[in-house]
């Protein structure tokens, strides 16, 4: 109920937090065995708070210790793309491929990008790095009919975007969904994090200016470590 | 590691997304000790998996047993307000009052609308229901000096969009920050939801045509139950 006592764990992420604002970056915060004997409770409860700090992004695991984090990175929401809004914000991007397949469409992406049952799709998964730092998983569909030469000379290191818009197609709109989930353990493992950890999910079909469908994204951003930022005008 | 086998818990997860999908909303899903025998699991194992899905509002709480969600709720990321949107999609609006009152500015606040330290400013917190439901919680400031009369007069069960309109004040533009984020156990509790739920996290700053800042608002929202959707264009 709103007007019953604190929890022990929120009093210790209270105090924690004021711990961390006098930190600076990348300061080790003290052990655990510490911490319980400072607020005087059991170490389950100070790994309850430390838990609740690393989800903020608060803090962060490095080696064996745990240290002061740096701001969460805001990306724009924007038609551009991750490699576009990284540049845009003074990070350097970086991709590690996961998966370059061509498969056929399921009958939900079909429907989405407006081609055939099972006709042919081709599939990047890729995880995006911010400075070094893995931060997010994207995953793009698009229709293999409409860019086959694409795939053949693609370079999975560079911007998707930018090798879409040297085919001359032109990227008019797209309509994002935003939600938080959390991870499956592989998408956990591939961002070195963890299932406990929310993520924000965006949803994304891109269209060209007569309508039609070029691609369908779905983005996994570690919500650690991402915030993202827009402007809403009339 | 991505190729390592699957957690138990998340082959249970699965395996109840199959028998989610095969039921219809508000339909019961069996008892965790009738789940733990089915899937050859033990108890914790079980727990674990259903707690992922009502994190994901597959799966809902009711009385004592587990129903399947309806889908989550999607509201527009729009210069508009709570009410407007929730309209927007066919929802019934409303709202409860928890706060609303007069208080000096802090520094951080007093910077973002760009007023004296510790001038006063109305304090509007209110949980944001939907068909009924409580899924949000939206914390607004507003500069007491500009809006005194309407302090004065406001209804709280009503949109105060409409009610800052009323007063000749044009939205023409607003700064969004979106994050996820844990509720503390005062969120938590209001928005009968729990600590361990991730939240989608709101922060806007509104403006008027001449850049004046109108509000600064702090919209929580359940994570489990809202999805947001909006349309980039170039």
């Amino acid at each position: 109920m709103p007007n019953s006592p604190l929890p022990k764990y929120y009093r210790v992420r209270t105090g924690l937090e004021e711990l961390i604002a006098a930190r600076s970056e990348g300061e080790a915060i003290p052990a655990e065995r510490e911490l319980a004997a400072r607020f005087a409770v059991s170490r389950e409860t100070v790994r309850q708070a430390v838990h609740d700090l690393l989800v903020a992004g608060l803090i962060q695991r490095r080696g064996r210790g745990t240290v002061v984090s740096s701001p969460k990175l805001t990306q724009p929401l924007s038609l551009g793309s991750y490699t576009e809004g990284a540049i845009s914000q003074g990070r350097v991007p970086g991709r590690e491929l996961v998966t370059f397949e061509e498969k056929p469409a399921t009958p939900d992406l079909a429907a989405a990008l407006r081609i055939d049952d099972a006709a042919p799709v081709i599939h990047l998964e890729r995880v995006l790095l911010a400075d070094g730092q893995k931060i997010g998983l994207e995953s793009t569909h698009l229709p293999a009919a409409r860019f086959a030469a694409l795939a053949r000379t693609f370079d999975p290191a560079v911007s998707l975007y930018a090798a879409i818009r040297a085919t001359g197609v032109v990227f008019a709109a797209a309509t994002e969904r935003i939600e938080t989930v959390l991870a499956s353990p592989r998408e956990a493992a591939l961002l070195d994090s963890t299932t406990a950890t929310p993520m924000i999910l965006l949803g994304r079909t891109s269209y060209d200016p007569a309508g039609v469908p070029i691609e369908r994204v779905r983005s996994l951003y570690r919500g650690d470590r991402v915030a993202f930022v827009t402007t809403l005008r009339e």
